[in-house]
């Protein structure tokens, strides 16, 4: 990490090497921005990078656009990418992909590309592979001018990220949100102690499951379901073994209720989400909680 | 009662003498639409008198409106009111109104006559006398135009009631919804048997109460809290005795929760109010329901 | 069918005729019970059937117990299941398995006979076929005293249906509940008319899909999620197009809930179970209902 | 405050001098723990001083119960109480009772005497007035054992607070717990902000009205709605203005719900309260949380 104090002192061609590769091959755009230092905060220095792209002319935005990477694509696979974006797309899995998720990206970038005439852009980092999926196909029938200001702000997400992991320094916005949950026993009036859930990523791709949790004695989980960083818009199931807790704590009728599935969707991952279960032997309820 | 098919043929004379006090003094609105009939239902022959009303020159109207008696005015305490004022009035005691009350009416009508030239009206019926003295002051505060109108609305509130109450016929609308609840005990997912209600309707004029309730073996009441033709626009609470129930039942915790209060505004009184508790030991839910 | 007072006057032979098959190969139990007549209603009369069994020594009670066929076995298969088997082993598709079924049947049918010496008797009209094989594996671990008496319970459940389907008379308990579901939207205090919902059956068997219902101006499908008759013990799962409602109506939020999924038990197929949902964008309950 | 480790090692004359008042009117209490030094908490040392008086001679025991004074007794109202005493009964007021008020403990104290021979000893400092009323009734009904036995509890808590306002040390037991609530805007998924409420003690005793709160941008109030140290046995009611909120906010259908009465039992006021309200429109849930 570098300190923004230094970013603003540095010579140029420090600054090319520090900042160069935060908008993929495009170095210019950390030139472009010397002779605007200093900074105040990160943000003040995302937004004059953003503003670089934003200010060149169409061609070369158009060019620019064309220089990212497919997803899952010959340079993922290959290990040929730039190192950001090779990180970013491990997250995911997108440079080992199994046949059918291959084929799935070879079928959708092949007809992204012949449309738009430039690859499909999404800030990899904010999406589960079934929400990026679902957007592949969403986008696919958009129009150009659209889809090149939609490019341009999921550009704007990828770089504020990268940049976050590359320079220390004031008023940066949160990068993530978190998830969490607390569950009540609302027919004894006290928290739900020693319940079992877990969290399910639902979609196209597939369900992954993120590890078992149980509830402590405040009726919360010791650690954040979904810890700061790894909040990914998408679809999920929080699935909670109610008959089991039911049963331990000798509860008359547990018949109704086995396992409680609450799905939810999280669009804003920058965002805390708070998914508390209010539940009895005979219903509950949910709610998106703060 | 009359049937709508003989008030399409009787002679004028005759059709005035039973339908010439549906309007307050203004018999000619009957002699107005004799030459209208037949009426193929009773919102028919409603909305064809309520248009003589509205047709009639501005001076007539307005003489129309100052032919309506006070609410609790000297009229009503003497025993002078035409026959259907009477009955209406005395529907919610203004005919005997204590001391209290009749000052509270005195001041307001003086005001509102000061400032309008013609009475307050209001469809009693509708309303409890909480809902009618809260209507009172906040129709004080409006302009004449806003006034005149509301009082000829409130007026085709009055007489489609009184002409339902002469005339037998088809189609006319539903005259009143009712009030009912159900309470379900969630901790067991069973229905809330031998819990005993109560209705309270609240307001400036002092709680009155609607006597007690208890729910049978399927959590609801045998009868309507408040059957068709006893709704009026007003505030109530419905109070459920909800720790005698589950003491009486044996629950773990009752500690919490003691008398439960929903409090809630019955604002369309020819509606159905459905007002559905679901309890337990440690909390409840309430909603409008159908 | 048969009114139970001819039931209760026909010669012995003719009784045997009606009755004969309602015990499996057992047609004693019909001639052991023409002496006991007349009964006053159908339940009389089977209590007084299953008496006849409960009363037979225990070596042919075990041979009764024996004459049952096994579940998707080679009876089933083969088409050579007495009339009633066949009719009810069909209403799961016991008759024609898929081979990962057939498979899964020969395996229990073969380790429960082997360790009780009959084979594995259940009213299959009360059952999903999840259910089956659930309570097949879960009752694999009992011995075999609570087998057998398992077992004659099942018998009572079975010949009872068989029963009722045969003799028409006074007093017969409901013979099976209903589903039933009820939409409030919370957030504007009104039935959710035209949301679409479906009902999916869960189990080791596999998902099975029940068609699709919309809910009418009430909040309430026209017709009972599952009518009487089909009610059958296992996990379900009712799947709410809250999204698609909620955005179809204009509501400010709905990025938070897509399609609620209402995960439930039946295990009680002779009851009325009712499951409502309350919904609004950032939150929703269900319970069991009345 | 005195360091517990100096009441570990001064003289007896001085360990009577600094705790010889937190027994009413009996010194020998601290005096008879002095051999019994050092202590490692207050709660060791609160027990051995409890220990001193449940040990002692039942005409001991007695003489020292009839020493307590009476609530809204002469001496109260004299003021001519030991310190502690007359600090403590003046939280409620009962030095300067209304006549009201005054003439309910004349009644009540001259019964309580006569039927137990001591007087009503309750810890005033966990109560409301209305609970202490109530609880004066309903002890007035038992027998003369359970009641020996409830001042000695009681003398357990007003003592365990004396000393915890007397002397520092490590261990003690949380003294008070507090009253907080969250007030979620179901119908948008996020915090409801803005929103009045109110705090009302209900009772024989009248009400009482605890100041107005507002929820901040997190639904929550900035501070406890009652503070540690000011949690009471009672009944509450928090009254929540819905109606301005909705209307605030633009809402759809704000009529049916207006100022919605929470009441709770607080019965436990050494732990935390947490009374939270959902709320739509249509319909609002609460529980005691966590």
């Amino acid at each position: 990490m570098t300190d923004l104090s230094l970013i603003n002192t540095i010579p140029v061609v420090e600054l090319e090497d520090k900042l160069g590769s935060v908008f993929e091959h495009a170095p210019w755009v950390a030139r472009g921005i010397a002779p605007m230092r200093p900074f105040l905060s990160i943000d003040d220095l995302h937004a004059a990078m953003l503003g670089q792209v934003l200010a060149a002319p169409e061609s070369t935005r158009l060019e620019f656009l064309r220089g990212h990477p497919e997803l899952a694509g010959e340079h993922a696979r290959r290990s040929t990418l730039a190192a950001h974006s090779a990180e970013e797309q491990a997250t995911l899995g997108l440079n080992q992909p199994n046949p059918a998720i291959a084929e799935t990206f070879d079928e959708l970038n092949a007809a992204y590309r012949t449309k738009f005439g430039f690859p499909f852009i999404i800030c990899v980092r904010r999406h589960t592979l079934g929400s990026i999926i679902a957007n592949f196909r969403a986008r696919l029938l958009r129009d150009a001018e659209t889809e090149q200001a939609q490019a341009l702000t999921e550009i704007g997400h990828i770089t504020r990220l990268r940049l976050a992991s590359l320079v220390e320094g004031p008023g940066s916005k949160p990068l993530s949100g978190w998830l969490s949950t607390h569950v009540l026993d609302v027919s004894i009036g006290r928290p739900a102690a020693g319940m079992t859930l877990e969290l399910v990523e639902l979609g196209e791709a597939g369900e992954r499951t993120y590890g078992k949790f149980v509830t402590n004695h405040d009726g919360r989980t010791n650690a954040p379901i979904l810890p700061q960083g790894q909040m990914r818009i998408g679809v999920y199931e929080l699935r909670f073994e109610v008959d089991t807790y039911f049963e331990a704590r000798g509860a008359e009728t547990p018949e109704f209720l086995g396992l409680v599935p609450i799905r939810f969707r999280i669009t804003d991952p920058e965002s805390h989400y708070h998914v508390p279960l209010l539940v009895s032997p005979g219903g509950y309820s949910t709610y998106r909680g703060s």
